[in-house]
């Protein structure tokens, strides 16, 4: 590495300690004269000359004010090779690792990510990756749905992306260890703080697998407004967000809307209308054009086409199924390989079929007044219902046979 | 009445006992020589001169064999007499009281409708109307959000329209009834039965207030065939379709097709995605962009607006509230007064918030430190969060207050 890029990569873990990622003022500061500049500009408590992000002026000022409070926090560059040994590796915009999503965050992308983990390439696993985000109070069903989905997902090479919360964050990451697969936790304190408590173990197995990623430097705690600070970069680094159970006021909804503002494709699973935790999926879907899916292969198809716009009658038409199938027989009392042969049958088959008694027989005459059809084409449907066991002559005419009420 | 009308209606009777509805050859010879005539044309085995429905040829002569066949069941003068003392009214095109919907139907309007019931004006009912439709295995969810929606939409003044089978089209029945609504059940056989026998008295407790209705004339039976043909009525005659709990194959879809294909609002509620019973209504909004609806507003609110058209990004927007709200502290746990004046909280407010500590005290030094703020903007926002009650002053500094925890 050379000398130029080793102050690049010292110059941003300096700025993770610094400022709270997203930052307008840091973001501008540092698309104009790079990180090391920046960094310079911090410390010398004085924008660089000719650089005055913002049109310069007091607001400015006071953004380097609020810097400089930290500057006793930086590290050194030994620090950062001791935080190596810990298995701790800092990741910058334009290494090869740097996930592809995360440009789209064009004035808030990361400083850097801290990341804790066995993954190997974290830009490769985000390039099939989910987020699956939801209520930390989530029922069994979203509970459910979550480790199900996130399973299955995981089996067929799809990363899961998660924030390591409680309820369906936790879901979801089990059940990508569960399909096994691989999973990320994007937290909002640094990657060596195992939060909440509770995951400890959790976390630790995403790690082996997979990776813990942050924005915040080793050692610092979530806070409120740092899990909404984070939910930006679980959407920007996956290929789209599936929200799985969440309250109107749910901090899931907030990546959703990120998810939205990207472009990216934007998913959830619907519930009772009886539950609040799915009041926020169905806004979704109403509100904001969110495809609804309901297992691992409406999640695939809709990640695999056109970035998340809404397919207006694409797809299965329920349609062409029900048109075809009885409709005063529960479908739960149907055999399925009867169904399907009663599929093939016409209106007039159908009209016969209905006429037919269960028990007895009837005549060809009496089928054709109870049908409202002629005799003759009572009888052309007769054999080809009998040809398909619907149908039986008995020693008084004619009667359904016990498949076609079944 | 003029005798030509009194012919009209005894002709249009009698076509109800001659074909099935919705049979495509007699509603053009209807529509080219009218309904006496086309009685006429039946009894005598030809078209009229000059007439030739479809062409003419062979399947014009059979479908008149095929009428022929139910000759004999057709009724006098003196036996529609007997009906209406029976209660038993016959409603024509163009009567005042038709509904106005059914014109849609072009080529299949029913011939005339039969009416059971205290309903002094069908089409004055279906001007504010809904049709409830669904599954007649509904498990206990969807039998619950049938009768509430269906309850509230008829105490709004809402007619609710089913199909009087059990499961999901007696609930909302029950639930119209409940409202102290009004309420019709369209039925696929005469007006005179009871189907299913276990809702006699439900059906008879519909026509005390509002009305049976079928295209069968008094006597017929039901058959699978005729509630396919039914649900069209069901979905014509309403101002717009909800499906509440529809299994993949269920009959619900085939009258949701046809609100669909009449471009009438269509709606569905959505279930738990490991609920098959839901898997049609997921279908109705994924697949044929039905509308979301999670309660009787929403129906209203679909009904009332531009005829069903999916609205994309209108009305509220989840994430002004997720946005504002906290992302780490459950809903359920937040009080309603102190989550509104929460919202009114700045990103640096909310800092600070997260930098107190809910016991001791810390200095604004230290809060300056973690909240990455200076310290003049971090005594700001405590003199803000002190008067909103979210912060206090200790002997050791500043800690959070009580009400900031909850």
């Amino acid at each position: 590495m050379t000398a130029a890029a080793q102050d690049e990569r010292l110059a941003r873990a300096t700025l993770t300690y610094l400022a709270e990622p997203g930052d307008p003022w840091l973001a501008a500061l540092v698309r104009e004269c790079g990180a090391p500049r920046a960094v310079a500009a911090v410390r010398e408590g004085r924008f660089p000359a000719g650089s005055q992000p913002g049109g310069g002026g007091r607001p400015a000022l006071r953004a380097i004010e609020r810097w400089r409070v930290r500057l006793g926090e930086v590290p050194q560059a030994g620090d950062l090779a001791r935080l190596r040994d810990h298995g701790i590796r800092l990741l910058c915009p334009g290494d090869p690792q740097w996930p592809a999503g995360l440009a789209a965050l064009a004035d808030g992308e990361p400083y850097a990510l801290w990341l804790r983990g066995a993954m190997p390439d974290l830009a490769d696993a985000c390039r099939r990756s989910v987020a699956i985000v939801g209520s930390r109070a989530a029922t069994a069903y979203g509970s459910y749905v979550a480790a199900e989905m996130a399973a299955t997902l995981a089996a067929r090479g799809w990363t899961v992306v998660s924030g390591g919360a409680y309820g369906i964050d936790g879901c979801a990451h089990r059940g990508a260890l569960a399909g096994s697969g691989v999973s990320i936790a994007v937290m909002a304190c640094g990657v060596d703080r195992h939060y909440p408590a509770g995951h400890t173990q959790l976390l630790d197995a995403v790690a082996a697998g997979g990776a813990i990623v942050s924005e915040w430097p080793p050692g610092r705690s979530p806070t409120r407004i740092r899990f909404l600070v984070r939910n930006r970069v679980i959407a920007a680094m996956t290929g789209g967000t599936l929200v799985i159970e969440a309250g109107r006021r749910s901090g899931a909804l907030n990546t959703a809307r990120h998810a939205r503002d990207l472009c990216r494709p934007l998913m959830a699973v619907p519930g009772p209308v009886t539950s609040d935790l799915s009041a926020g999926c169905h806004s979704v879907i109403r509100d904001w054009n969110g495809v609804l899916v309901t297992g691992a292969d409406d999640v695939i198809e809709c990640l695999s086409s056109d970035a998340g716009i809404p397919r207006a009658g694409h797809g299965r038409d329920p349609a062409v199924v029900a048109d075809t199938a009885s409709a005063a027989v529960p479908p739960a009392d149907t055999a399925a390989g009867t169904s399907q042969a009663r599929d093939a049958l016409d209106r007039e088959a159908y009209a016969v079929l209905d006429a037919l008694p269960a028990r007895g027989g009837m005549s060809t005459g009496d089928l054709s007044v109870r049908s409202g059809l002629t005799p003759g084409v009572v009888l052309g449907k007769l054999a080809m219902l009998t040809v398909g066991g619907f149908a039986e002559r008995t020693d008084t005419g004619w009667k359904a046979s016990r498949r076609a009420k079944t």
